[in-house]
């Protein structure tokens, strides 16, 4: 079946959707809808749609819509297409929770179904300005559908959507909900409490090593597009606050009653926790081999590590500089595609005098 | 002043100590001590140390001691060595705090001076093996003098620790106690916190975004060393994870009380003072530009950014992925050591259809 697709919202996201989707054999028209007539001319222009429309005629014709606004505008745009929508057509939206916009998707006409889904990627840009054919490339991308979706919608969802190169995932909203609250939300929350915690004091930002830099990176982010989420996912968040701040808690007692044992257990637990995500993500992600080296830390150098494995025709698809030390440099960690490959570029550092292992 | 230095400990900091300070022009003599006659014998032959010598026998000869075990051995060595310090002589450590070992080196014999020493730098290996010339470079290392040492004592100190290249600071034993667990302890145990809320599940560690994976990258330190560096700040954390956790309790009141502005607070501030973090740097290592470019997740990419950026004769001094998108790849922050370095790149990478824009 060849589907016209709505996108209302040609922005960051709508318009990467857009490029991504135009490729899929599945389609047959991707038309998009948006307030801002700029941002219409330019997704357009680049090729993100075909064909720009009015709300309503739009979705009167749409087999496919995705909801791709701020989640605050949902509810509006849900009210006024709903008497329009197809028999059949599936609605499915960008959001990064779950339960809101499922229940906002409550009470559509019969035959139509709702499959909220949320693509686990974003962009340091915002508006179509910033779409990308590949943003969603080996991203998760949850697909929540409601009591009515078939598996036959279900499934036709899943492989239009495959054109964006992402993995999809089948989970309920609130399962989903509660997951993103414990490793997105409350991550977040605590990497601004840290930085809060600074006081801004400059001694300190000096000073802030690596680990400091690394776990509060997402801190930077728009506060205003992080209202929005948090605030989403009221119904998860303050329970799960409880829980760490009952962990931080247990943490402090073990340094009050002098107990390393206690201490010894929380970070051990985490450790053996922590450790598991490399192996876990390979099974979702092509796997690739890790090798460390050393290296002096002077200009050029990653250019040079890029020339030495370029001669040996070894594809770096990951590098990481893992800041041990405080400048930038020192011990670098390269993903390469196989563990041939590996020892490969470890006996070619080697030849350039620069100590590297296998990971 | 030519010095007879010795390091008690030649193991990964006390090695890559002892290969930086040979090439110190104030150096005479570099001499180790250490329990394991392997770590004696690596440390010879890699140059680490000159040559090795009994605890007494050592520190009677020595200007300068460099105290380089576990800080759980400090307070048993110290007591062994005080009767034989040299008059005169300067005692150092490279503990991660500084208030208890100042406190073991309370009473040293009139003349002798304690410098407490702490190199924020680190690797993911361990022992005399992992010893790095270039460990320290680019480091910050505090100096926290006792009420006995002199001036020129101190300005001795640091002119001998230029060898390693690390950025010296001055700071008092309590508040470099008290910076370090904001900075670094405090976020060890929140990221070990985080990683403990996921309670090990599966679907949660697979679908970790970047987000998360750099919060808890720390928790997969080895929780024996963190142990000792943690319970030698028992005097500072306990509080400060008081402070933590008014944070987060306001952050959860903000959601319960659906207090948008509350979080909007708190969420601005953070953004505002970690932004700051880069600029502040700057100050500390050589400036450079950012460019970020956007290239699709696929395998070679990375050492082509590198091939261009040689061709324009453009040193890459930083690389970063952004991880912006849950594969591996997509955005991609580029360092560069000039502005105009960094316009040339952008130009550059536009003439291969790479998008990329300086920050």
């Amino acid at each position: 079946m060849l589907s016209n697709v709505l996108i209302i919202g040609v922005g960051l996201i709508g318009g990467s959707l857009g490029l991504a989707l135009k490729e899929s054999p599945l389609v047959k028209k991707v038309s998009g809808v948006d307030n801002d007539p700029e941002s219409l001319k330019k997704a357009l222009e680049i090729g993100a749609i075909d064909d720009s429309a009015l709300l309503e005629d739009g979705v009167k014709e749409a087999d496919v819509v995705f909801l791709c606004t701020s989640p605050g505008a949902y509810a509006s745009i849900i009210e006024r297409i709903k008497p329009h929508l197809k028999p059949n057509a599936i609605i499915s939206d960008v959001g990064s929770t779950k339960l809101e916009v499922m229940e906002l998707l409550g009470n559509l006409p019969a035959g139509v179904s709702a499959i909220g889904g949320h693509p686990m990627a974003g962009s340091e840009t915002q508006g179509i300005n910033g779409a990308d054919r590949y943003l969603f490339e080996n991203a998760v991308y949850v697909l929540s559908p409601d009591a009515s979706a078939t598996n036959e919608k279900l499934n036709y969802l899943k492989n239009l959507l495959e054109a964006t190169g992402a993995r999809i995932k089948i989970m309920e909203a609130k399962p989903h909900d509660e997951l993103v609250a414990t490793i997105s939300h409350i991550p977040h929350l605590l990497a601004a409490a840290l930085v809060n915690l600074t006081g801004g004091e400059s001694n300190s930002l000096m000073m802030a090593a690596g680990g400091f830099r690394d776990t509060t990176r997402i801190a930077s982010s728009n506060p205003e597009l992080w209202l929005d989420i948090l605030f989403s996912n009221r119904s998860c968040l303050p329970e799960k606050l409880d829980n760490i701040m009952e962990i931080i808690n247990n943490m402090k007692k073990a340094l009050e009653n002098n107990d390393r044992e206690l201490m010894r257990q929380e970070l051990s637990s985490a450790k053996a926790i922590r450790d598991r995500i490399p192996h876990i993500r390979k099974g979702l992600i092509p796997g690739f081999s890790d090798i460390v080296c050393i290296v002096p830390d002077r200009p050029g150098i990653i250019g040079k590590l890029g020339l030495i494995m370029d001669k040996e025709n070894i594809n770096i698809v990951d590098i990481e500089i893992l800041r041990v030390r405080e400048g930038d440099g020192g011990t670098i960690r390269l993903g390469v595609p196989t563990l041939e490959d590996a020892h490969r570029a470890v006996a070619a550092l080697q030849q350039e005098a620069i100590k590297g292992w296998v990971r």
